[in-house]
C-alpha cells in the first residue's frame, strides 16, 4: 500500500456518487467508495467514479483520513453510532446532509480523538441512485458547512479546499440551527410546493399547456420520498413556519386580484419584483444534460 | 418592390423581437418589424431581427399577408380596434397574447375580410425589451392556436407551417375559454407562486443558502408588471380559483408534517412524486445563455 492519504466516501448514491467522481485527484488523496450492494461498487469502479470500492466498510474506515457520509440523515446518525470506534484517530468525518441540527447532535457520539464538520453542498437533482450521479454537480453551488466549537483549523482549511477543487461558487460557515432555519425557506418549501402544485386537480389537463415556468416550479416534485420524508420531518416546526406564511402572502395575492383593482395588483407585483431583481441571484441552475 | 409577401411583426419587444427573428427567412415572405421607437427600429435593423423596419404602421399594414401582434393584451385589442379597417382583404392577424378570451373578443371587430386566428406560444423569460429577445426562444414550446368557426384551413395550415419553421414542439388547437382555464394553472399561478415566495421575511438572509430549486422556482418573480397586471386581472376568476386550490394543497401538507406521522406524510409525498412523474415532461426549460 503506498503512503496515499484517504477519502472515504460512504453511501455512492446521487450525492455520494458525485461527490466521490468530484473528488477524485484532490492533492495526494486516493477515493474509496464505501457502499452496500456489490452491484454500487461495480459500477462505480466500471465508471471510474472511486480510485477504489468496496461493501466492507472495516476495510476502509480505520485507515480513512477523511470520511464522507452521504446517505439519508438518519443513516447518518446511525452510521455515526454504529462505526464511532472504527474511525481513525486525527480523521476528519463529514457529511452531506441537508438537516444539521439532527446530525451535529448525532455527531456527539464520536470521541474527542476525531473532528466533525457538518457539510451541506446545496446542489443535487430530483433523481437519486448512482446512475444519476455526474463530478460537475457541486459547480457553482454554496457549500455550507456548520462546524463545532472544537473543529480544527487544519480541517476547516482542509473542507474550503475541498469547496474549491469540487467548483463550488464559495463556502458558507453557519450554525446548525440557522442553516436548518433558512433551509426551510430555500429549500425545503419550494419542494413542497412542488409536489402541492402537482396535487392539483387540473394537472393531467395540463399537458400541451405547459411552459417553462410549470416545469422549473414542478421539476423537484418527483422527489426520494424516503430522503425528503426524513428531511421535512427533521425540520418540522420551522418548515411549518415557512408554509405558514406562504399560504398567508399566496392569499393575499388572491384578494388582490379578487378585487380587481389594477393599480393596487401592479402596486404590488412591483414591490415582489423588485425585492426578487435585488437578490441578484445568478439564472437558472446548472444544466443537468 | 418586389412579389415577396410580408409578414408584419407588430411591437419588437421581448416576444415580438425572438417571433421577427425566428420567423425570418420563412417560405418566400419578409419580416416586417413595426415598433412605436425609432430606436428600436435600428436596433431591430442592426441586430438582423427583420428585413426591414418602420415606425409607421401605415407603411406595412396595408401591404401585409400576415399581421402578428405581439404587444400586451390590451395593447392588442387596441391595436385591434384602431387599425381594423387598414388590414389588407384576405390577410391573417395573429397574435402571442396569454390570454385569449378578451382578445378573441376584441377580434370581432375585424371586417369579415380579414381572418384572425388567436396564438399564444408557450415561451418567453422573466426579461423584456428586444435587447433580450433571442430566435431560438420558441424551439420545443407547446404552440396554442385558438381559432374562429370562420378561420380558413388555408391559414391555420399557415400558423403550423409557422410554428414548425421556429422549433415549436407541437401545435394544439383549442378554446379561448379552455386555453384561459388552463393556463391559470400552468403559468400564471407559477407566477403568483413566484412573487408570493418573494414576499418572505426571510428572502433577504437566504443569499448563500439558495440552491436550484429556489432559483428556478422564483425565477420568473422579476416580471413585467405592466404585462403581468394586464394577465391576471383579465383571468381574475380562473387564476382566483387555481390559487385557492394550491392554499389547501400547501396546508394539507403544513397538516401532515405537523402531524409528526412519518408514514402518512411518506404516502403523501409518495402520490404527489407519481403524479409528477405521470407527467413524463421534458426536464428544465431552455436555457437563456
Amino acid at each position: 500500500m503506498s503512503g496515499q492519504k484517504i477519502i472515504a466516501v460512504v453511501g455512492l448514491g446521487l450525492i455520494g456518487g458525485s461527490m466521490a467522481a468530484a473528488l477524485r485527484g484532490f492533492e495526494d488523496y486516493k477515493v474509496v467508495g464505501v457502499a452496500r450492494r456489490q452491484e454500487t461498487v461495480d459500477y462505480a469502479l466500471r465508471h471510474h467514479i472511486c480510485d477504489e470500492a468496496t461493501t466492507d466498510p472495516m476495510e476502509v474506515l480505520p485507515r480513512a483520513d477523511v470520511v464522507w457520509l452521504c446517505m439519508n440523515p438518519k443513516g447518518i446518525v446511525r452510521y455515526l453510532d454504529e462505526y464511532k470506534s472504527v474511525f481513525k484517530p486525527g480523521c476528519l468525518v463529514t457529511d452531506v446532509g441537508g438537516v444539521k441540527t439532527a446530525i451535529m447532535e448525532g455527531a456527539k457520539v464520536l470521541p474527542e480523538t476525531v473532528d466533525f464538520i457538518g457539510c451541506h453542498p446545496m446542489a443535487g437533482t430530483e433523481f437519486s441512485g448512482i446512475e444519476h450521479s455526474f463530478k460537475t454537480m457541486f459547480q457553482r453551488a454554496h457549500f455550507i458547512v456548520t462546524p463545532r466549537a472544537e473543529s480544527s483549523q487544519a480541517h476547516l482549511d482542509l473542507m474550503s479546499r475541498f469547496a474549491h477543487y469540487i467548483g463550488c461558487a464559495d463556502v458558507i460557515t453557519t450554525s446548525a440551527e440557522k442553516h436548518d432555519a433558512i433551509i426551510a425557506y430555500t429549500s425545503q418549501v419550494m419542494h413542497i410546493i412542488a409536489v402541492a402544485v402537482c396535487d392539483d386537480e387540473d394537472l393531467f389537463q395540463c399537458r400541451g399547456f405547459e411552459g417553462g415556468s410549470f416545469r422549473d416550479c414542478t421539476r423537484v416534485a418527483a422527489l426520494d420520498v424516503g430522503l425528503w420524508t426524513q428531511l421535512f420531518s427533521m425540520n418540522a416546526p420551522a418548515l411549518s413556519k415557512v408554509i405558514e406564511r406562504l399560504e398567508v402572502n399566496l392569499h393575499a395575492y388572491r384578494e388582490a386580484i379578487d378585487k380587481g383593482d389594477e393599480g393596487f395588483l401592479a402596486e404590488k407585483l412591483a414591490w415582489s419584483a423588485n425585492r426578487k431583481r435585488q437578490m441578484n441571484l445568478p439564472g437558472p441552475g446548472q444544466v443537468v444534460l
